[in-house]
């Protein structure tokens, strides 16, 4: 999407055809800093500190790791060290070891002094099917926004986290429809809820949006449930880290208590993914995903800019308080509306996936 | 209750026997400010900004508000002028209307040369009524704490915003059981929701449990339902602003989704209130209470400590960026376990409140 006009992907290999590109997330809104990154620790501090984020985008920069770990050696020793390192930065996103294995897949079988090109054409081929797979669930999922259009007013979507653009390689998937829509001319307004503790909401989506023109009012987490009991909802959109074969959804912390605010006010709720988003290999998501707990300091302190323009932490509890973060939740299949995915949409349910994948029956 | 071992009121006269202390709450938790306030113009604009919050402490703080206007002018032109001025700083919280209204029809039936001292004793009436109220109220929630007790691990109770002893003349409402049950030696934990955007719980109701001794742990509000679903939350004990006679119950934005988690998840969900709360005239609450839209600078700016301690605000959105900011919600009464009054327990329906109320029916 773009940048005040300027089409940008969220991460693509440098000029001098080795070392990558990635927009520094931790930055925005404020500025808009890229960093060039030349070796797989940097990667993998890149993942982990979240300047990279979003579960499609971990996977092409995991992927994109691997190969500046084989830039750096091309050993067998060396890329299994560095594909373990790199799979160890986030526990729950599944499309970090998904991307990971189809590297190491290709690479095992490839011998050492063909590896790094092999590389390189692997992370491209992950990258350029993320923006396709993306493009096509904006082209699913806008279907849902202009049923849902009425003369006189804007379709009004309500989204949480981030799951656009720059939690992808392009056109994001929970915002994949919202683009599409803005680009076909639908009057779409989005509800973006802030997201606390780490703010992608308020910070990552927002800008995102108005980067592109696309119109849209901050609203705190706590507001969704008021604004769908009052009609001001058409239909919320979220993105997913990990999707089980019977339709639980894992995501954001949160995302929970608005599927279950729309399903009260007869809100459709949809989650949009690309389909490395399932995990194929469990159905229980409240039993069996693993639920990263992350600092507490991400809620107890919070950055922004001040009036002068410098970027300050601040702390936002009693200095005695201490806090707990769990970073994801896992909203239950009956709440969910249903998925979009690049093959189309179909049920949250082991029936409804199994008829858009019958190869995994 | 204490502050670091000193016990306090949010409310009481000055010495000089007719100007009224307040702590500045907007300065909480980073310093204990003290604020002395000598005219109803003045009252008035801390009920507005908010240096004084929580529906009991509103009706309190403006019959005090009214004692200032007639210590300056004791004429019943004045009296009409600055009550009307009073009763329009906030709009949702019916305490203030009730507390203004009990005011009035003492001081119409007193001549002006005998209102003040009236005025006076009325406002220490309205204030020593609210202190016996919320510690009767603490009697009865506290049987709902002691019911869940398990050996070896704490009570957990969740709450949303602050409903503490600040929010009120001393006690609180929603905390109220749970100062009864420390103070008994029960092992009670708080989940404090952060409560966005004020961050009234991050920052009063951490203060204030943490200030008295109560164990706690700030978690963003977001991450209630997670809490809930792995059976965390042993109920969930929030205050209000305004009940309906059919038990439908106003509070701070955010409350309806943690009902809505609660009921999914089987946890007990009760809301602590005295009894001047209660909206006898209205039964269907998402379709009578006016919600107060407040400004979006709530939403955009944070305000909290730096690490060198000075106080500084910060922009969490960017630039172009416009928010929304309904500062309540409704939750029905289906979702609602109970209510805790000043004269017991009961349901949140309006055959459970007459049985409580029936002078009501």
């Amino acid at each position: 999407m773009k940048i005040d006009g300027v089409p940008y992907r969220s991460i693509w290999l440098d000029e001098d055809g080795w070392s990558v590109r990635i927009i520094d997330q931790t930055r925005l809104p404020w500025s808009l800093s890229i960093l060039r990154l030349s070796s797989a620790a940097e990667m993998a501090e890149a993942i982990r500190t979240m300047r990279v984020r979003g579960a499609p985008l971990i996977g092409a920069a995991a992927a994109y790791g691997l190969c500046l770990a084989l830039h750096d050696d091309p050993s067998t020793e060396a890329m299994e060290r560095d594909a373990a390192m790199l799979a160890g930065t986030r526990p729950t996103a599944v499309n970090l070891r998904w991307a990971l294995d189809r590297m190491l897949t290709r690479l095992r079988n490839t011998r050492p002094e063909h590896r790094l090109a092999a590389a390189y054409a692997e992370a491209a081929a992950i990258a350029d099917e993320d923006v396709a797979q993306n493009e096509a669930i904006g082209r699913h999922g806008v279907e849902l926004i202009r049923a849902r259009q009425k003369p006189g007013r804007p379709v009004n979507v309500l989204t949480h986290c981030n799951a656009g653009w720059i939690a992808t390689v392009d056109w994001g998937t929970a915002l994949a429809p919202i683009y599409s829509a803005h680009n076909e001319g639908i009057d779409v307004h989005v509800w973006v809820d802030e997201t606390r503790p780490r703010n992608q909401g308020a910070s990552l989506t927002a800008w995102e949006l108005g980067s592109h023109g696309v119109a849209h009012t901050v609203i705190a987490d706590n507001a969704g449930g008021h604004l769908m009991q009052h009609g001001k909802v058409d239909l919320v959109i979220v993105g997913t880290d990990r999707v089980t074969r019977g339709g639980d959804v894992a995501n954001k912390i949160g995302t929970y208590l608005k599927a279950l605010a729309a399903h009260d006010n007869a809100v459709p709720f949809w989650v949009a993914l690309p389909s490395t988003t399932i995990d194929w290999t469990i159905t229980d998501g409240i039993a069996e995903i693993p639920i990263e707990e992350r600092p507490a300091t991400e809620v107890t302190l919070m950055t922004g800019q001040t009036e002068t323009g410098a970027i300050a932490t601040i702390q936002v509890t009693p200095p005695g308080s201490g806090a707990a973060n769990p970073a994801f939740d896992v909203t239950p299949a009956r709440l969910v509306t249903g998925l979009i995915t690049e093959r189309g949409r179909c049920d949250a349910s082991p029936e409804g996936l199994l008829k858009l994948f019958p190869e995994r029956a």
